[in-house]
């Protein structure tokens, strides 16, 4: 179905302002960056140990991630080719006092004055499993590979009147790192097991083939390959609109390119595969405030039951 | 105590070391951001539910707010003339395809790239209660004032081998709102009983008034004067160093800073004074990891009952 732009916009900012009249969300003045009530953070928390739960019998390794990632990192990824205008390069001021009234000046007088910073050696992390690779370079894989529950705070921009478009939001993942086969079962068992997880709270999601939003026209091409070679699988259910869904989980087949770039190996010498799933955790709460109602104590029991609140 | 420099550096490489090899902090090449095992974060975890427990009676408001701010917000709080050099500024990429075309010609020429991107609408969140004030902008508050319980990554840009100067952590805050008598009144309750809550966890801290590392010569006159005025305490306990203790909670009463700046006022129309306790949870885990050992599976029984672990 199609929608006119014009349709959707006054769907988003209709949808975002009963998010924040119930006090769901905080304005933080800037499209997409908000602040979570507790009653939406403990939505999250929630979920996150349904998640761990529904994990738990893989006895993955657990690590987090802060929000930012090494430059140098960063630039081995091929963000900077791809998505260009999604990143987030953190830059501050490394002045002299003089140099510092200067800024200050321009600022005051409504000048540019960011320009005068500096580049740090950091960015933001553009998706949860970034920056696990760069722990596991230059080493070989043991025989059964490995597994990684990673959360952290992403951060894309692309300031949208959506509320499920945030600027930065939380992805909690499961990552594998293995042999081609290894990562394509964890790829087509968690995309199952993620739909029924999905499904047991209520959502109506269904999964589709889906391709990330490369920049350009060069991007087109990437898009049209990712899709065609079913490298990335999306789960969408309805949020602001019914009609155009919302990507809730998603389930990535990188083949071995991480391998490569930071040459992780499995014990035959090849460079490894990795596939993740990532549970888009601000999103699959709004799924559920947009099911079963904005009060959690009104949910279905089973659901409850299924988060332990 | 006086230490030289080389003599503290040299005992937090040691240290730092000892966390990586334990596999409790994971290196990301940047000094001051790694990733954390499930072991730390689950400390974390832990002492947020304390921290939770020992605030419940007073029945908090609860928010929690991402690591970016609005950066009109960020430029009403002063932090610009004050901390210029902790600053966080994120930039992105909003060029067409020609200009995408040279970027990454830059890029891959080791030249300066990324000073051809533009500054967004958001800055790196310099302190967890600063994105609070403008969502209590040009309000009058009850006459009881407001208690707002809040947890944020913030971000310092001061890179350095101390693993306890992390350039991005939490901090837990519990943040008042009202007249000059609550806010002093909840900077005195919070600074006793977070030094008893600390306690009670075998740490040995002390109370000791502190000043914040305003930038440059005027900075000097700034920190001088709130220390005179008693405006910020620190509870201090040994991490890396046992001469050269770390703050891992602090205690900071803003006078009617934000009050004004925000046009928060009193009942009676004053502008309304703020006060905040913060608890740095990356340094209070590598604190008790410092107090008991690397496994919390064998912490004093009492420890771990107050953690519920």
């Amino acid at each position: 179905m199609c929608l006119s732009s014009d349709v959707l916009d006054d769907a988003y900012r209709l949808y975002r302002q009963q998010l924040l009249d119930a006090g769901l969300l905080l304005s933080s003045g800037v499209p997409g960056v908000y602040g979570l009530s507790g009653n939406f953070e403990g939505i999250i928390e929630a979920f996150e140990g349904y998640v761990t739960r529904m994990g738990s019998h893989l006895s993955p390794e657990v690590v987090r991630f802060p929000p930012i990632i090494s430059r140098k990192t960063y630039l081995c990824t091929d963000h900077i080719k791809t998505f260009p205008d999604l990143m987030g390069s953190v830059h501050s001021f490394r002045g002299n006092e003089r140099d510092h009234v200067r800024l200050v000046q321009k600022q005051e007088d409504a000048e540019e004055w960011a320009e005068d910073l500096d580049p740090t050696e950091v960015m933001m992390v553009p998706a949860a499993c970034y920056p696990l690779y760069p722990t596991a370079a230059n080493t070989v894989l043991p025989e059964e590979g490995r597994l990684v529950d990673l959360r952290a705070f992403v951060f894309r921009h692309e300031p949208s009147p959506d509320p499920a478009r945030m600027q930065i939001f939380r992805q909690r993942e499961y990552v594998r790192l293995g042999t081609a086969e290894q990562a394509h079962a964890h790829r087509d068992y968690w995309l199952k097991r993620g739909e029924e997880m999905l499904c047991a709270l209520g959502l109506d999601v269904k999964p589709i083939v889906a391709n990330d939003p490369f920049f350009g026209r060069g991007g087109r091409v990437m898009a049209a390959t990712q899709k065609e070679q079913e490298l990335k699988y999306e789960l969408v259910a309805p949020i602001a609109s019914t009609e155009k869904l919302t990507a809730i989980t998603s389930s990535n087949y990188h083949l071995d390119h991480f391998g490569q770039e930071f040459d992780i190996k499995t014990p035959d010498g090849a460079f490894a595969h990795t596939a993740c799933v990532g549970f888009g955790l601000e999103r699959i709460a709004l799924a559920m405030f947009k099911k079963h109602g904005f009060d959690a104590e009104t949910w279905p029991h089973e659901v409850r039951g299924l988060l332990e609140i």
